[in-house]
């Protein structure tokens, strides 16, 4: 076996800047109904094609009167309005309010002919043909007037914007049935290794089962992208070069191969991706992580992964999803509170410790055991980052927790 | 038109609390495969079946020895072993690490027989059949030992737990195919009312596109249920009535009728409720959203929203999402961030305003227009609850925003 040391390790922050300013937002779209865009981001501005409201509309239940016929009715000086009509939300406008005429109106009805003010039920009792108004209404008083949400021409959402709930609610009063976003991140999740057995098979000998693929699978999801899982790859030059090649032809914008990034013999995504003229850097003063690879080919991103579940999941929040996110044109979701470390923790210094902790009423306490186990992220709610140059972080030391 | 004013209302506290009590979180329960299961509910505990790791493995490249063999060895006084074999990842274990031998092992490789430590690579030069090993390392150094992560019989997951991306890797390391997890709350998403065309459609006159249906089934979604959006209904008696006895019928755990909620003659929801004994509330002392109304058929929640825009909205986020999410077994989502007014807001006694707001670097601005209009809530980060019992908010006051 040939034990090949990294030659130089890059810095957390030079790893991240160099895979941050490969991922670009994609420049594909796609057209999506109204009732899948929650979430998407536009990918166009959208221009009002119409006012909204589309026509002058009564706010409240009440009479549509000529404000000027009401301006002195009170409590004790009512003004009588003779009854021309009655109009309901949905009901075509066939209603002409003349002087000294009122018109019943239903909320969402629209305003009558004539008409310039809506005064409310509570203030008006009717009686035959006549409706008698203890209140005067200024014009336009209770009326939503003709574009007095949107305007026509107006762009009302920009390119870029996540279409949440209430945007979706634009594009739809728009009339607009579907809208152009921008396409999801393609993310094709590959495992190297002889050992992998995949879940619900029988695990022989030495052998463990596979779970980066669903990890990371799950983070790019979550992260606005699409992951696809590829079956399990050998340990071979050939396969991982295939599995790089295969990415590349399918059209997806990122490869996550884990396993099969370290120094040794059968290690040989590094080989594959130097062949290939990507290599962007191979090792980051990070620990659980150190053998995390990265480069590109063609406009392929190829993130290459430690094996071990924890220093693979490590390596997916740190770079993987920020990256996804950055590429499906998301902004960057880091959610931080403060704690007081539970107790003192030690770190090797030239090395960020990317330290997992579970927040406690004692503070932040550290769950990590070795990036071979899951339950080093599984137990933890977040992770500190204790710095390359900190040798050690006293118990009570205030730090910033990075939530999962 | 008859105009019945709302008897009584009751406080936006009574009616958070009588609508979370009824939005019980579902038994019902349904297997979903590794892939789909980020994000969901945990419907039972996981005990372990076994151990993770599986065997004692090697956690580093390097010799596997005994630890007594190398108890001395350093810099300048190394030790040599007899090169008895090699293991790699997936290898079974075939090789025996007698008294004075070592096996070169590859990270994951499991542990030969004999051996009980791991010396790194960095500190072994292999020449010929024999390494010079120069570090000592303790027993157990460098071995992941056989059930370390998780061990057979252990609870490593309970109910209730929202599987993130490390917790689906549990599941996975377990060899799990599938886990059961709680059903998502279905919710019938309907919008009534005669003035209402789909987007995509021709607008006649006196017509307004439907965008409840999209905001309401968006923020459904996102919360953790499944919408589906039902047709349009007529402003009939009948109409309503079916709609929520087909809801009923077809297992839904939630039905939300936009329109149809407020006191006009066509709003007809809440005869329909009252008729069906369900009715637990007709009226809340908030500003937009007063009509909303909200009870029980059988096991269906019935939310009955007001139909302007933004007061849909309005309650969509005060109830409608809170309570679907603890439906769906997840906690509350309220993020809030603390801001000064940008200016003054006027308010009524006795009804809470429910205040949008853009954060901008002059503090949170006021964006709310008028219930009908979608832009009031659109083009807000948040809202902030003005209490039924304060008049005034001065500009420059601090108020807690709740983030959409």
């Amino acid at each position: 076996m040939k034990i090949a040391p990294f030659r130089k390790l890059v810095s957390l922050s030079d790893a991240t800047r160099i895979v941050m300013e490969n991922a670009a937002t994609l420049e594909r779209t796609e057209d999506v109904r109204l009732g899948l865009l929650a979430g998407r981001v536009l990918a166009l501005d959208v221009v009002s094609p119409m006012d909204v409201p589309p026509f002058d509309r009564s706010a409240m239940d009440g009479y549509a009167a000529r404000s000027e016929d009401v301006a002195g009715a009170g409590e004790l000086n009512p003004v009588v309005l003779k009854v021309a009509g009655e109009l309901f939300a949905g009901d075509a406008n066939a209603v002409h309010v003349g002087k000294g005429e009122a018109c019943r109106v239903a909320t969402g009805a629209p305003l009558p002919e004539g008409a310039d003010s809506v005064i409310m039920a509570e203030y008006a009792d009717e009686e035959g043909a006549l409706v008698r108004v203890r209140r005067a209404e200024p014009m336009w008083g209770n009326v939503s007037r003709r574009g007095a949400d949107m305007r026509a021409g107006a762009a009302v959402l920009r390119a870029g914007t996540i279409l949440d709930p209430a945007k979706v609610g634009v594009l739809a009063s728009l009339g607009m049935p579907s809208a152009r976003v921008l396409a999801r991140p393609r993310v094709a999740v590959v495992s190297s290794g002889n050992e992998i057995v995949e879940p619900g098979a029988p695990l022989g000998p030495a052998q463990v089962y596979n779970s980066n693929s669903f990890t990371l699978a799950s983070l790019v999801d979550r992260s606005g992208g699409t992951a696809s899982i590829v079956p399990r790859i050998e340990d071979t030059a050939d396969a991982v070069k295939h599995a790089i090649e295969n990415a590349s032809e399918q059209g997806y914008d990122a490869v996550a191969i884990s396993g099969g990034s370290s120094v040794g013999e059968r290690d040989l995504l590094a080989g594959a991706l130097s062949a290939a003229g990507g290599m962007l850097f191979h090792g980051v003063q990070i620990k659980p992580g150190k053998p995390f690879l990265f480069g590109k080919v063609g406009r392929l991103a190829v993130f290459g992964i430690p094996g071990y579940p924890a220093a693979c999941l490590t390596v997916g929040y740190l770079f993987l999803g920020p990256a996804v996110r950055k590429m499906a044109g998301l902004p960057a979701d880091r959610r931080t509170v403060r704690a007081r470390l539970s107790r003192r923790v030690a770190s090797r210094l030239g090395r960020a410790q990317i330290l997992t902790v579970k927040l406690t009423d004692k503070g932040a306490m550290p769950v990590f055991k070795e990036s071979g186990a899951i339950t080093s992220i599984a137990a933890a709610d977040g992770y500190v980052v204790i710095p390359e140059h900190t040798e050690l972080v006293e118990a009570g030391e205030e730090v910033e927790v990075v939530l999962f």
